[in-house]
């Protein structure tokens, strides 16, 4: 079983690795990009003995100690049995 | 229109990040984690004149310009309008 976990800044937080990203797109002659944010994706690789609901409790629990900053971020949560 | 850019490690390419949360998930306590893969997600707003299909292939030439490594890293382009 997999859960995958996507975890961005929270509107409205300076994304200055964006910007940055955006600035070295539009630098190459991409013209066509009006944002652009930057986030992780960490992709989890779960025994398969857990029920889904029991896999994403655990990973939600994850996210709130350890993977993400919750005062800055937010993340989403997908299982993948 | 957006485009959703998930970048990862090939598969048979060392991950330290991944060994490194993996590490740490344990040492809080949680048991059920087999692997753990940490990518990027890059989500680019790009100007809605633009088609799925030139917008796909746009993405496309920043991954392989800028965004991916791609000697080392795999990309996938999801268009959402």
């Amino acid at each position: 079983m997999k859960a995958i976990v996507n975890i961005h800044l929270k509107e409205g937080v300076l994304d200055p690795q964006g910007k940055a990203v955006k600035h070295a797109l539009g630098s190459l002659g991409f013209q066509n990009v009006e944002d652009v944010r930057v986030g992780k994706q960490i992709i989890l690789t779960l025994k398969d003995d857990l029920s889904a609901d029991e896999a994403k409790k655990e990973v939600e629990e994850m996210c709130e100690k350890l993977l993400a900053n919750t005062v800055i971020e937010d993340y989403t949560i997908e299982i993948v049995q």
